[in-house]
């Protein structure tokens, strides 16, 4: 096949789910796309790149009406929404889980997304995760724009493996970054410490407790109200 | 084929899961059993049949060591244990559930086989539940050899919509039962009625925000800790 | 759980494709059927071992009408057809696969059930399949009943890895069995050997070119018409 | 989410097997690759448009190396490939089946892409293919630069309902078109029409009989050798 169409498929490839098959239908879809429409797509990639910051609070991704200023800080719509309870943190693996949690339309705090998660609890994997900028934004939201005292920080990493080593860093990495930085600011009073939770666990909608795994079932009769 | 190899096709593809292509198999794997191990397999199903019994409380099957006392009152293992939290009742769909429960060993009431889910809130659909069944159970507990008075009442259905619609039958006849009865035994104290809880929903172990639907990671969030 | 119930729990996960989950399915299902259906059942089961004989040639199951004489010699419908072509051998793994042909009703030749496929070419892997029986019958397949000079032998076994390497060993088996025995017969006339032939490969009905491996392709080219 | 964003999702999720969910996954994937990486798929995206050309005898997507004389009429490597068979056509669905067909390596002759397949013989869907263009190279594959008496056309559309649909409609087709040409250029002897093949059905590599249609399993029987 030709080299350009190889390129193309390669590149196709490296895109979440897609495989070498998938991606040359990718191919084989743009070759009949009429030209605008191949425009259109190439703008609005282009666009993605130069108009979509990156919310210098939370790391949601979201267009900014003001253009390139790229040196300035600025929030996203939610975190700079002051109708929002700031009192209140979400700390999720990645933007779509922020997404998901949006979409219920039922949590109104702010966000903080950590850009991953651990295998293991090895130095190399958790510097992937943005645990030196959670660190920051618990020390000192105020600096990034945001003037609040959480009460409440919620990790909501997804209960998998992956999910609950990570959970387990970083509510070691917020107790041990807010237990000296409050007793600064409260003069030493221990408990004013935000509450720190996880996501409840129990049977999913749809769910049968035939088939779910002796954890869950536990949890969903602790859970039961 | 055979008449008799058809008839045993046809008979193992009623059992639950069983198409005719596995019921072939099971028979073609029947053939080919020494004679030892058919009857072995006879005499256990012939067993199943003997020995054993229906809870007269809970409907839980149970091999009861006194033998075949057909008309006799016979308590399962569960009910019959004294050191089990008798104000508690957990009301599951079938038997299979119970055993899922059990093997948490985090729940130590005592329990309910409706013997099934309805699709609607017809009365020819209501009439397959065992309602009736625990509408006595509820008045009178003593009458089958269980003294107590309900605490809590969880209704352990599915969160699938026939699980649902049955929960909201069983509260309805758990309510309308218990309210008179209540009211006779505690001299009309009304916040006598046992509390009705629901399993708690939210994220399976395993699970992921990304695809888990609004409703159960809604769940999720109120039942966070 | 009761002792008896576990019991046929693990008989019945012995079962094809059958889990312990799938296991307790059929004894709750059984504990409910009535009295009557366990009985049919069991007599079901017993008349399959009483009834049900082994064809003296093909080793497929049949139902004797004869009854009980078990040290005599016996044909099955298919083997004792005069009407079928007995110059035609079909050679396949197991009963399944036998009555997945016969369902066809495009072959009307013989069948020999080899009992099961290797993995190796090693000699206890070997000894697994009835290549022993496989040569009796093709020495002399008078002796069993059956007054033919094949023409043809189909190696009907699975294009998997497993039945790939079944087919290069049973072959192999033909050659050496019927070279000797070819030459007595026909006083050393070399090309009396029966044509030895293995099924077509090929996209199946429904199948896409788009996702065939290559030898598949391959062969729906090199088999087309 | 920003309009922007939410334009890209839809202009992926038009892309083939991709939905809602997985384009949102491909925009926050692009969001993160760095600007370089951006570019490279941009110029490739725009490189397809640019040097792809569709061989104008065949259809093949192919990139072209003199640039865009859009005008001007060129063939792919296979056409133009003089050590080819040309006096084989293959006529398959589409671009992917003519890929893997090439993977095998074991066709050389020549191809055409029927750019589909019908489901209905209605006018309306058979506009949708390319038949009108392969009556024309069937007449008169000179005038596409390609010199040749084709003696047998290879009809390899899927074996799907839909691909049989289709190869009736093709043979159909191939048939009046070459009937009085043939005649014209052959003096009237009617026995130099092409011959019309069809990919060979049987059991795929790695398939088992028991699993096999009926149809498939006929045709492996036919099809031994």
């Amino acid at each position: 096949m030709a080299n350009n169409i190889q390129k193309l498929i390669d590149l196709f490839s490296k895109f979440p789910t897609v495989g070498p098959r998938t991606a040359s239908r990718f191919v084989f879809y743009l070759m009949k796309l009429p030209k605008e429409k191949i425009e259109e797509l190439i703008a609005s990639i282009q666009d993605l790149k130069n108009k979509i910051k990156f919310c210098s609070f939370c790391f949601n991704p979201f267009e900014s009406s003001t253009g390139s200023n790229q040196g300035e800080k600025q929030l996203c719509e939610i975190c700079e929404n002051t109708n929002r309870d700031r009192s209140l943190l979400c700390i999720v693996e990645k933007e779509t889980d922020l997404a998901s949690i949006e979409k219920t339309k039922k949590y109104h705090g702010l966000y903080f997304i950590l850009g991953g998660t651990v295998a293991t609890l090895k130095k190399s994997d958790i510097e992937k995760l943005r645990t030196k900028e959670l660190e920051e934004r618990l020390r000192s939201p105020q600096s990034f724009g945001i003037i609040t005292l959480f009460k409440e920080i919620i990790i909501a990493t997804n209960p998998t493996p992956e999910g609950k080593a990570t959970a387990i860093l970083i509510e070691r990495t917020i107790k041990e970054t807010l237990n000296p930085a409050r007793n600064a600011i409260s003069g030493g009073v221990k408990d004013n410490l935000p509450k720190i939770t996880h996501l409840g666990l129990g049977l999913p909608v749809g769910g049968e407790l035939e088939y779910a795994d002796e954890e869950t079932l536990e949890s969903a009769f602790e859970g039961r109200k």
